[in-house]
């Protein structure tokens, strides 16, 4: 049995929360556009109450998308939640996200309250966005830090209210994922009313597991998981949408499928990259731009006789044209005659030998040899054998 | 009880790895100073048969190196081993790395030969190694999809032979965390001798879950992660080291500790992005320049009032200098007000509610707000203010 997990990115809401990165409403209105291209499950658009800006934002996203859920983020704050409901009005799905913190470092030090006025907020904010929608998303932040007990009680009484998701967010990214899995198991088996609420991951990559900590969760019952294009986000940012959607559809032994068109993962990865003017570093899995290519002698070799040898993903079925073989000082004979074979030449042994010699010579010299550069080469190691035989003759 | 684990840096051999990062012999030098300074126990300086320039670049290692090990690759050819050997003669404490491809996909279609003759080519490469040096490390190449059987049977043939270091490489990138913890658990269980060696992780970061099953492979038994500075290296790279160590750090209930000076995280960073040339993204963890900021308002006003609300690890600790607030649209009212103390104006709570109003109009525009718009919009508050006082007198 197959059982889907919908993906919830927040690409334009906790995505859109890093310094520099402000998109004004027609990029928020495009890329919304390109999220529901996708295949997300839900967008979430902004947070209504923090500008007019964004609220603006979250009223257009609102009226632009047709199929996915729109979401808008607020505070257990009574203007935030009315705030948000007036910007989503216009939505085909609307869903309000309002939470609290509850965790002891944000009940004692951030909220300065106590832990049974926490839950009297929740059960409040929860019931105020249920009297404008019916789909109310609660998020206990700080989840990843709270006391188990405390937490599944908050959950229960926003059930009760009327919370349709549950969001556990790791908000500091502390967790390691045997301990992420573990409270979302907790909370799966002791949350009394939980088959009336979806729980969902929310985690964050400080310590770089954001993605492992996302898959543990829904491997421990959640089934719904909160992302970004590219990881962006506050910090180190958010799990990256493209690779829990790439280990869910790689080990299809977890069970799980999402909605995406992975085709447009690359596409999708760019526009975000070139509207927030974040970049992506080279070795970002799946939407980097080395994603796909190959330097070493050793896996040039591979990939030139088999694939699969060192791909585990066809690049095409993440947008990507092909997987690329670049000629460094670290590339083989096999890597070097394949390309010549590309350009043209059949190399004979002597000659990819011969040629081989001064193929390193620029390479040590060089970060990459272009074409251009084996032309010379091998007209130069051409000329020389012409004129021996010219010589001979 | 505490296990240390060896940090093993493959930077200036895997992590060189990369189209465009070819390193000349006296930048790997200056690299390997700041490795060492960082407390890596063995430094991978390269693959000395692979070019005459890499041939250099890990003799000057090797020589400049004083405390670290000094590891050369090569493959389970006799030449790649004795101009390995060569090349670390001057070593302090030099370690040969060899190896062969352990799955049937690399079997059947790379190599192109049998498991028997793997097998075979294993011992002989570990022994022909051994007799140049002592300390030689063994990788099992593609061991994340290969047979656990077959592979015990390899590295027990190959600890017979006198390897001292057992590398498990997740090649392609594709274990998950309970798959690699598995299969790592599986050989420190089965393979006989196990005890005169160490087994060693080495995974690949294309799903995104190369620290994950590095920490996995820690816990169930290996005591050697391999990793790069920033997580370069072919396709979307290494295991970032600096992710590694954060979390055996972080995570003190794991029981494990490294000799990394986390304090110099952030430098060494700097320095292999700059040398290499490969930008690091501004949401990386630990190292991204954005990895310690704050530009929400609801994270903005916890870190206000305890930094440990939204921060798990004090930036100090890995050589940043402090987290920073960063005034967007996004922020909110405590941060506006931290940032005026900062600048010298104590606001009353009218003055903040009207340059609120002002900033979220500038920050709407503008995708952060400087000091010098924070000073203009107070100036202009005041000087009204100032005018009507005169009116009214």
């Amino acid at each position: 049995m197959i059982t889907p997990i919908h993906i919830f990115d927040t690409t334009l809401r906790d995505g859109e929360q890093v310094p520099g990165c402000k998109l004004n409403s027609t990029q928020k209105v495009e890329i919304a556009h390109a999220l529901e291209a996708l295949g997300v499950d839900i967008i979430e658009a902004g947070f209504p109450v923090s500008s007019p800006g964004d609220f603006d934002s979250v009223r257009q996203v609102a009226r632009a998308v047709r199929h996915a859920t729109v979401c808008g983020l607020s505070r257990a704050v009574e203007q935030d939640i009315k705030v948000a409901a007036e910007a989503l009005r216009d939505a085909v799905r609307p869903r309000i996200h309002t939470g609290i913190g509850v965790s002891e470092m944000h009940i004692k030090y951030k909220l300065r309250t106590t832990p049974e006025a926490v839950i009297e907020r929740a059960v409040a904010a929860v019931k105020y966005a249920k009297s404008f929608v019916e789909d109310v998303e609660f998020y206990a932040e700080d989840a990843g830090r709270a006391d188990n007990e405390f937490l599944a009680r908050v959950l229960e009484a926003a059930i009760k209210a009327g919370a349709t998701v549950l969001n556990i967010p790791d908000t500091t990214g502390y967790c390691l994922p045997e301990q992420y899995g573990a409270k979302i198991r907790y909370l799966a088996e002791n949350v009394r009313g939980i088959e009336k609420a979806i729980l969902s991951t929310h985690c964050h990559n400080d310590l770089g597991l954001a993605t492992a900590n996302s898959i543990a969760g829904a491997v421990h019952g959640a089934r719904q998981i909160e992302c970004t294009i590219n990881g962006i986000g506050e910090r180190a940012g958010n799990t990256s949408l493209e690779e829990v959607v790439m280990v869910l559809r790689q080990h299809a032994e977890l069970g799980f499928s999402t909605g995406i068109n992975t085709r447009l993962l690359n596409p999708v990865s760019h526009l975000v990259s070139d509207r927030m003017g974040v970049p992506v570093q080279p070795n970002k899995a799946i939407v980097g731009a080395n994603a796909f290519a190959h330097s070493s002698g050793i896996h040039q070799d591979g990939v030139i006789k088999k694939r699969e040898t060192y791909e585990i993903i066809d690049p095409l079925e993440v947008g990507v044209d092909h997987s690329s073989i670049i000629l460094t000082a670290r590339s083989g004979r096999a890597a070097l005659a394949y390309r010549y074979k590309c350009l043209g030449f059949d190399l004979t042994k002597n000659e990819l030998d011969e040629v081989y010699v001064s193929f390193l010579e620029v390479a040590d010299r060089k970060k990459e040899v272009g074409d251009d550069d084996l032309q010379f080469i091998i007209s130069g190691i051409r000329a020389i054998a012409e004129s021996h035989k010219i010589a001979v003759a």
